[in-house]
């Protein structure tokens, strides 16, 4: 269970209030890269967790924190928000650049909340909770919490550069901070479970011989004259150290695949229930 | 540009149709954990690559394959469907059992494709490109990656180990072995740029010198009691080699957050355009 | 900011364990009636909050509050799902009913979290957070919150005559007791403002001389022969004591709107670049 | 069944159209707070009511009502639209500040619709009808239908002070008369079914001893130090007169939650198929 | 404006309730073949109408019929959930193949709407409004409503299939009948606009000497092995007479696209900064 | 399978970028009118096809074709933003009209994807997947897919007028003629499967004696005072050739549904476990 301190875990201070900086602030918040999303995503995860119970505490420790900086970016939409226009008569009177701030605005911030934050993107689309990933396996969801750390400490310091204002770089440099952390965190927990030789391919319980093992290390080229792009994934040993990099030319190892005619009774047009091969001959030389 | 190949990248057979294995089988094609995903993750990445071009190129080499990904399941769908019942009556004289199969199927595999795959997901929510993440980091892409092939190859194996169908079994092992060899790859960039202490923290361009320090390997600990889930994450060095690993009790370095009253125009009631501090006194004392 | 502990608000226990009641119970954590929806709604109302500041504080407690609920019912899907069977061949040697369990589940439990509940509704439809109403009007989101709080109870009291699990009944009846609380709670906050005399209509800041009052207290009849369904919103004084309720005939008091035809550089075809009326005449007649 | 009248229900006249107002009106049309979603929720309450007939004939009513609202509001959307810029160049020769009309369109007005409204909200999110709300609790739906109104006519005297066309105010004034009137109108609803005393807690129909009574009437502190925020919720009785008010500090009631581990055939890691208590000791003591 | 009559435009009947049919019907109410979406497609193709009037009274007629439609599927639902079980036991207490019918309910019959229809399809995913298509073009939106018709009709044929109940087919006969009229009524706005000479390309109000001709009416073939798929569209008259089918081998005419390196205050990692061509050299040989 | 050629299908420049333009193409790679949805509409028709063989085959080319038009536009976007201001600064110093630019981008431009496309509208609404129609029967589908291509063809003469940037008006010259050739295609298929009289109504494997036959070919007049919007479609034969045009005054046939009061243990007020008729008398002489 959950308990609150109404103080902010830093200071959130706006110098001078941006409504258009209010709504590029909205992507932290409720983005994919936001904190809505790590904040519900280590909650599941810890919820969820079988295994070491280590993992359910320290995720739920983390998932915790997430809410607090859920809550920190609201404030600071409700700051930046301080004063914005409600009208185009008041934007005309303030500015002879008629309409620069309310055009760029999230009209909802006017419209819907009274000049505080929402749940949803910079473009004002909704969180949408299929971003939580919480899959039952640690290592997955560990890269899927480095994968979310690294587009949001992209974008903090995307915003951070976007503004000037003292306050919102104050507060921005902490958030960037934590998400360094972050980062680092969850991938210590891989090391911490052995790494890329003992974790992976994930998941790691799978036993390898029933996977079809000559496909399992070759980067497969699809480019139309066969060219390949080389790297460390063609050659040398692979990561895990089960097995050696390949360059293979991809060549189709199937068949034309050919369904069963339309059922008469199944709505489709009565030319469909029956087939009839390739006009002129050999689908299969294709 | 691209071009196809009427035949199947592998082959694809089914050797007793399963209406509801079609179901769970659509999780791989419009899942969050799916094909259609990385699909378009992969070719948004490798068409906004900016940088070295290796990598647009590689990643149009995987993002090319996994159309065919999505087109081998597809196929699989259509073939699980193959004899699937159509109304009540035609389940009950098969089956003593009466609605047991069509209770459990998509019915939109029967109401609105007749029989064939759609791009959702096994409860049949249809895919929402917000899941196509490309960052224009390719650190963070590249992890992003790895989560995708992480999840999906979990889910690959769960469908392997859910059906006993020899024909679908032979396919989900050709698209494990895959799923492996993909984690490595995009390992495999991350560790060519320069692993862990070159590429971390994501993004490396930002000067660590304007984060605040002093929070950047520290693990927050956010239980009410300030116990601490101890691991790789709480001493030590730091994977990146930047920084110490300390476990550090969270506390509120803010204030609590005062918003500007509301404008009596702005649609609040009229009793919120005071601010009245919390009765009886002191929240700042919270 | 926000603290844990790991225990939960109240004991969650399940006897015999339904995964088909795991799916059901979904709908309480991530539908619209759910958990997640009144945590982030009272959150967001909170952090948003312009006014006094007693009410911030309130909404914190309670949306804090909330948090805890979703993880005990996030853990009451996992416990559910103990036991589950994860493949058809499982679901089979169990039970002579083949695939009644299997066919019943939400498939996301055995494909996507490894029997783990998801931030998604009952019918596997993820959390939008549309749903997240903070209007910046403390009466409109009260009476939001008891919107939420009614649907909340009805659907708790839904799933404790579902099922017949003891555990489970007893978690629903601390759940159904909160919602109890939660529907008083938000009523007295518009006692407290001084009930429908003040607080109506809602927003009370908009001077009523500025709206037309002649249609402010009429039910409007649009049944075709004009029949009025009679109730108490038909005669007698209003409920905020300033006016007096009256059937009225809807009747159009407007004109068929006639809009500009369309421009020739403007996509549309070139027939709808002029307007032509209606043939035969009049069609102010209609 | 339905039928229509060309004529608008109320007059709708622009003065000086404004494409910026345009894609304001647009949250009355599809946001959350604005009349499609009434007007579905209406229809769907009165198509799926049980009970007295009266309510569902009073709802179909009003739902038919709302449907002449959205036919309104498109109306203004488009005659906003009237003469707006189709390119840049049109922009430019029109206004020395370039792109500030342009920029500040719902794009989609130009390249979509061709001048017309969509049923989408102010950021061209489209409306989803999750939103409607029909319980089958009359009650429940009742304050579902007082918040949409509440929510919405505070929408409506936002856009009436936003804009200073006269004609568009004087469409608005109606609107919001109307607003008025349906917050009433759903109150007396209400009312008459006994008010607080006989309709709460909702549903009714649940016998309230199977409810955890000692939690039914507290309010639950989850501040971290305690502390109470005081208000009509906290003492007293209760509206439903059926308890008295009091505040609880909140107190993990329940355990740690400990789930199975995972099992091997299930998609985790191999780590995860055993469970290990946290180290150095007892979780319990947190 | 619309007015309604509380009697249905056709009889709803259900001899034997069946609440998967229930679910099954869902489909045709929220669906993205289903009434709900035409119902607003019409009308808002009415409200957005510019050209001539007698279209826009015309889709105004039509779009109100289909309000009725959604109407008599949502009876229809109800009437299919009569007597449903509301948990477990009863479900059991019924019949011997214990949860066969709970399990294949759409749970929200029971826990959200109390055996109600809801906005969704037959997955419970609600309708989503992006599928109302009102493009400005009348030839556009006649195909977009054939194109809905044609999907409508082909469900009405299934869902009349699937189910033996007589009422039910006698309404479904009712409704394939008006979807036959429907498709014919779009189809006779086209012809009455000129028909395929007149009104393709669509806009035919684009100046086709601005379009790159030589590629008006060639077939791409982009098939690996250069195959041809023949039929009506790769030699002949194009049907709107002004240009002749041919077959054309698809071949790269651009360039490989390079964009500018990453900004080093862009967030991508420093590596991304420069462009370093394709190892080995020429890319451009691709 | 696919292949890929890292050149482009067809040259695409930029003379002078355009951010604002950026995101109104956006519109055509992820909005209902795009390419993603034409792309995955036509591969998923293809995979799913029953029926004559050559559908399959010629389906895949063009939806092969597709994905490189979303490559095409893809590139188009990110040439639009190079150059593309990352700060509020940065605008301000460039450019006398603060913010202008800066306000009327897509900020996920800047944030997200550090100046690359997104798989989303003009208003950053991300595609979803539910838009690909692929019904299983092949007339509908072509319908679908020339409603795809005309209301595609539309935007892209709208971005073509919107813009007058040479470079980018040549990309689109070419992409105008592809949909030319795309809308005659799909009637192509049409015409060859025997047009209007063999091909309608879809589905053509209904047997009409199965539908309401007097209820066929009538033109439903909903208008209030039974005007007719009189037309191609209110007489003469049919389209078809299978009946005869005519206009019918709508009137209700059924009655006033009635369902059963709700269940005492289903979550309604207990007022609703009685069914009362209208007060006053008779609700069928409504």
């Amino acid at each position: 269970m959950f308990f609150a301190n109404p103080r902010l875990q830093y200071p959130v201070r706006v110098d001078t209030p941006n409504p258009v900086f209010a709504r590029a602030l909205q992507q932290a918040i409720g983005g994919v890269e936001g904190e809505i999303r790590v904040m519900l995503q280590y909650l599941f995860q810890s919820w969820g967790s079988r295994g070491p119970m280590k993992y359910r505490d320290m995720l739920l420790n983390t998932g915790t924190e997430e809410i607090g900086h859920v809550e920190m970016l609201s404030t600071a939409v409700a700051l930046n928000l301080e004063g914005a226009p409600l009208s185009f008569q008041e934007e005309m009177s303030k500015d002879p650049i008629a309409g620069a701030v309310l055009n760029g605005m999230n009209l909802r911030h006017i419209l819907s909340t009274g000049m505080g934050a929402t749940p949803e993107n910079c473009n004002g689309v909704p969180f949408n909770a299929s971003h939580v990933y919480a899959s039952g396996n640690i290592v997955a969801d560990m890269y899927a919490n480095v994968a979310a750390e690294s587009t949001g400490r992209v974008l903090a310091t995307r915003l951070y550069n976007m503004t000037d204002d003292a306050g919102m770089k104050d507060m921005l440099s902490f958030l960037i901070a934590r998400d360094t952390m972050h980062q680092q965190q969850w991938l210590a927990v891989i090391e911490e479970l052995g790494g890329h030789t003992a974790a992976l391919p994930v998941p790691n319980s799978f036993p390898q011989s029933e996977e079809k093992g000559e496909f399992a290390y070759g980067f497969f080229v699809h480019s139309a004259d066969g060219s390949v792009p080389e790297g460390r994934w063609t050659s040398g040993p692979s990561l895990d150290g089960k097995g050696t990099f390949e360059a293979m030319i991809s060549k189709p190892l199937g068949e034309i695949p050919q369904l069963a005619p339309a059922r008469p009774d199944g709505g489709a047009q009565t030319e469909q229930t029956t087939t009839t091969p390739m006009p002129g001959g050999a689908p299969t030389a294709l």
